[in-house]
């Protein structure tokens, strides 16, 4: 694997770690763990790059003692990492220059929920499903879905969304205020409960996407939102990805506010079928839900049909039974671990690019042609609704040539995005995989970037080797 | 007036600001003006800070020449103030050290609409009434209304929002991407054309809200949405303050989408009638209108009529016809003229406060209590749904008891809010005038917003003396 070799890991001082990690252990006892073990599940990352594991691990239960390991390793200069539960995508756990991560799964409690303000703070390890267990009777839910049960504070420090995004918005929409321990160990809030706010800069959104580089995130103040009154949504497949996507921005256009759609290649609809023991027609598809009155579903669900047909989109097969609305969104859910179906022992690179809605059926097709044409196996699964899709490259990393080829390939992908007014990570974020990029996207912007990154945090001890360029 | 006093002028250096004015004469010729008039209606103020005029003002007509003069202030060190059409209430668009003002009204074109991608590019001096006018047989429209026909720049500047923000949100959540001038000069953009993305630090919510501090917005992606099928509105009376919140708290929860629900108190409602010729009943009063289908919008509607009742609100009194809504929205927009009519001479004190609406009622109560107290005359509006609202409170400027009351008021006000886990700017932002309440409000997160002032304009040139205190 290459594209971890391509960052310059910063020599940080080794004998620096073992003061720091010797002082953890006097500290923290049992919950700080050098065990190979429990370091390399830490550098674990869901994707194709190599395992970086950390020096040390420490499991942390408060604000305080984040905020106690941070300062240690302000003192001695050495890295720190922050960790969820590792569903990330990008390399951004890895430890390239080692370090110490701060595992934050154990602070898992929901500290408050305020019903009639539609909000609620939560401990960082707290996991979207976790909180929607909690709420469950409350009437309330936490709308974010990235597929995978991450944890509240993985999701806002990777900028996460999903499937509900189109309608719900992203993690930067749905966040009030996070608590945050900075580089120096000094503990800020910033935001309140206010829905809204002109005072001063929006630190907010600063740390929202900085992926653990600018601060550790602890706590969040999120919206909540009322659990709709009725949930309906079906499946429709179409003559190509063209009219599928034609089918998509006329949707939007009507200002349709739909809940999920949701478009499947062909091959992810194979994939999807074998793994999920379904029999879906192997056509580009669309998975739609709508949230709302039993009349406002009623209403959307009939409007859509009728794009649908102008689009010449096969009947909507309805899935109005919970559990089968159930199984349809969980074979979606499980379609990226579908996929290796296509390709047992494969492993696979994850690509996220988004572009305005209306190059979106350009930018598919052009993207499956590129596929053929270097005969890389992949299935495309897309948030289409916001113009987000995802390959999924399934390659034999023993195989050194196919490999250059994925990431050849990876590379005109982003390309193609940007060059579309799009970007390189609709929701991913950037970790190690994406740093390479950033310029092409951004441009001089990068180094606005940079210099926040330098006063922020002037030694790099915030998981280094992630977003920026190591100076 | 003492509060533009509190702050120490930074002293640049008067020779600095000759050269530059010279070289900025000869570079615009005639769209460089220094005359007195031209220059204090540039430190024009709507509310009661006193005028502080720049030394020059500078006609732009692109991004270039605001790269050009910021790039010869940079050289100079002389401070630049960048200025839409002055509609800011906090003394944001003041000189309080002079300088150079940048008018960006010339750069008013639309620059692009992409309809099937439900977004826009527009110049900074764009004003959303304009933007509207130019989309009106699009199908689309721009629904940020903060009242005043503000430039898109001046509402990015400030992260404006207004009266659709329950349901459309604030400047920060319809902004893609912006076209940036650095404090050296330097052009860069900080977001292109996707309707997400997790590539790096979120420049453009940094941007939006910096009052100009920490570049000059020159153009602004927008997301647009579809024109709604249908309208309808109307109003309603209730017994007390708390019932009327209560009504509002409810609609939330249920999840109503309402578009817009404005609080009037008695005494505003008093001053509309005069100023606007209306008969309302002269009580807490809520002004709704609602956006969806014809069946949607009749949905919402009866939900909300149920709810009203629960609360022992009046009938609603319907505004079905597009000119009678027309009247009671622009009654709404001229409510702080409207407010004059009752104490015709004075100045008014504009103030922005916003809590958790469960907290609302009692904020709201007590703050009419301090008034009445203190014996200050003052009008109420809010926009509940999001738990903002205004007290303007009408002094008269030349009696220093009654201004010294006035501004103890406004501190107790804005104290209130942030215990009740809200802010002292919902929209307006901090300027001058909220300066001081920073520090409570985000405590040692200001520190972090200081350090990113710090590095991004190293010699504090942009809009010095707003937001952060001068070091």
């Amino acid at each position: 694997m290459s594209l971890a070799d391509l960052q310059t890991p910063v020599a940080y001082s080794s004998a620096s770690v073992a003061d720091v990690v010797n002082d953890l252990k006097e500290a923290f006892g049992e919950r700080c763990s050098t065990s190979q073990a429990v370091r390399e599940q830490h550098g674990h990352t869901t994707t194709w790059l190599k395992n970086q594991a950390p020096d040390a691990v420490v499991f942390a239960e408060s604000t305080e003692e984040v905020a106690q390991v941070v300062k240690l390793c302000a003192a001695h200069k050495v890295p720190v990492i922050a960790f969820g539960v590792g569903t990330s995508l990008e390399g951004h756990v890895n430890a390239p220059s080692g370090g110490v991560t701060i595992d934050l799964s154990r602070m898992n409690a929901v500290l408050e929920v305020n019903a009639e303000d539609l909000d609620c703070r939560v401990q960082a390890g707290v996991t979207r499903k976790q909180l929607n267990s909690y709420l469950r009777d409350s009437g309330l839910f936490f709308p974010i879905d990235p597929g995978a049960d991450a944890t509240i504070g993985g999701m806002a420090a990777t900028r996460a969304s999903g499937t509900n995004a189109v309608r719900y918005g992203t993690m930067k929409d749905v966040v009030l205020g996070l608590t945050v321990v900075t580089a120096s160990g000094e503990v800020i809030t910033t935001g309140g409960r206010a829905r809204k706010s002109s005072a001063g800069y929006d630190l907010t959104r600063l740390m929202i996407g900085s992926e653990g580089t600018l601060g550790v995130i602890t706590e969040i103040t999120l919206k909540l939102f009322g659990q709709p009154e009725a949930i309906s949504g079906g499946i429709c497949s179409f003559p190509s990805i063209k009219s599928a996507c034609d089918a998509v921005i006329m949707t939007i256009q009507c200002g349709l506010p739909v809940a999920r759609i949701e478009l499947l290649d062909p091959l992810q609809v194979r994939a999807c079928n074998i793994y999920s023991k379904l029999d879906l027609a192997e056509e580009p598809t669309l998975l739609l839900e709508f949230h709302g009155s039993e009349a406002g579903v009623r209403e959307q669900a009939e409007t859509f049909a009728g794009i649908s047909e102008e689009f010449g989109g096969s009947e909507f097969r309805w899935a109005t039974k919970a559990e089968d609305r159930t199984a349809l969104w969980q074979a979606r859910h499980d379609s990226y671990w579908a996929s290796f179906t296509l390709r047992p022992g494969a492993k696979g690179v994850a690509t996220d690019v988004c572009v305005p809605i209306s190059r979106l059926a350009e930018c598919v097709t052009e993207t499956r042609a590129d596929l053929d044409r270097e005969k890389l196996l992949a299935t495309i699964v897309g948030h289409v609704g916001d113009g987000n899709f995802h390959v999924l490259v399934l390659v034999d990393e023993e195989n050194a040539e196919e490999v250059a080829t994925a990431e050849a390939f990876v590379g005109r992908l982003n390309s193609r995005a940007i060059d579309f007014g799009g970007t390189c990570t609709g929701e991913h974020g950037v970790g190690q995989g994406k740093m390479k990029y950033l310029r092409k996207e951004h441009g001089a912007a990068v180094d606005v970037m940079q210099s926040i990154k330098s006063i922020l945090d002037p030694d790099n001890i915030l998981n280094p080797g992630k977003i920026m360029p190591t100076a």
